[in-house]
């Protein structure tokens, strides 16, 4: 089974959904049969790729709020993602283009198949969130991205090219082919689609009714003419 | 879409069928999503592997006919053969065992894939049913399978060992626990049994219900938390 899930990596739902998602693969009983595909999503192509002001001085200009309100409203995201077990340090986080980021994240899945590529992606979200780092650096990326294993001199080649650009083009236009205006979006199995970040037994029911649904215990379809142990009869 | 398929080189409702469903691969407009992987099924492992007698003589004596009535059998199969484009020489074919034939359809699939099994499978069937070959022949199995693409030395390495022949012992096993006693047994992407040759209409309607079942319109679940162009609503 396949899951396939369109995520930002400065999203905070996405990691939020992401750990979720990964607690109803905890209690799956077919979760070694299910693979994971992370595509790109941009909430912000115009970001700037030299940070030139915090997420929360953003979000005040964005919303007209004050920097006490804008505060207000990442707190609540960040107890929200506490619960999941994720220490956010939204407060602090840059407001960054996360094409580089999604790039090498392409790459990984390139080199390293979903293993790689999940290694990469966690790298990246947990840098962003967790230690509120600029993930549009190249320095930063380079050493997040060899930290879970891609090959730095590959990594410089890459950040240095436009390479794997059209790639997060093609993610994001996919993403908008299925209706998903937002992420994270997850499809399950290539039958469900869910977005957001659900809770955990949302995943569990999807999970197992898309199982179901892809393994049906075998329709027999009539006899026809065959050959058994006793012959060949026409 | 996967197609499986269990068959025994020497079975005639296998060739037939695998015709049938080419014909009705031919027509559908998904053919190239399609992958046929072929497992072995032997109709009488206990059939010598140096041949005593023909097919003819074997039924006779087992249906306790007369030679006429043995070749009136086999002429009403040629018959229906002959309408799928197969022109059968089966009153010459011989009773051998296909332990061998098959060891080398599973090499085929080890080293080459589904393209080069699907070439043994289809010279051994010629071979056998329209050239009324000895396919327990060594040399025969030897020039039958490289000419199909098989390296002939590691033709040679197999057919002295015993290797694949677990391969064998498993398929066989495993079309006990889908319920078939008789080949050709067809598996349509997991979810449809097809017994037998039946006629390609057939094929070709459980092929596209297989695939319609295998690819729904995408069911969408609630929406979650997301991030979106006007940002991270909680």
């Amino acid at each position: 089974m396949r899951i396939d899930i369109w995520s930002d990596v400065v999203c905070p739902w996405c990691y939020i959904g992401k750990r979720r998602l990964e607690a109803a693969l905890g209690t799956f009983e077919h979760a070694d049969d299910v693979e994971v595909v992370w595509h790109s999503f941009q909430l912000d192509p115009g970001a700037p790729t030299q940070p030139t002001e915090s997420t929360s001085v953003m979000l005040a200009r964005k919303y007209g709020r004050s920097a006490e309100g804008a505060r207000e409203m990442q707190d609540q995201v960040t107890s929200v993602a506490a619960d999941d077990g994720l220490a956010f340090r939204l407060s602090e986080t840059l407001h960054v283009n996360t094409l580089d980021a999604h790039r090498l994240i392409h790459l990984a899945l390139h080199r390293g198949g979903r293993e790689l590529q999940g290694a990469v992606k966690e790298a990246l979200l947990s840098a962003y969130f967790l230690e509120a780092r600029n993930v549009a650096d190249h320095d930063v990326l380079r050493e997040v991205a060899t930290s879970a294993g891609l090959d730095g001199a590959e990594v410089d080649r890459v950040l240095a090219s436009d390479e794997h650009a059209d790639d997060v083009v093609a993610d994001i236009e996919r993403a908008r082919s299925l209706g998903a205006n937002g992420v994270p979006f997850f499809v399950i199995d290539n039958a469900f689609g869910v977005s957001g970040a659900q809770p955990a037994d949302v995943f569990s029911q999807v999970l197992k009714q898309a199982w179901q649904q892809s393994h049906p215990a075998l329709q027999l379809v009539g006899d026809g003419d065959a050959c058994g142990p006793d012959g060949c009869p026409v």
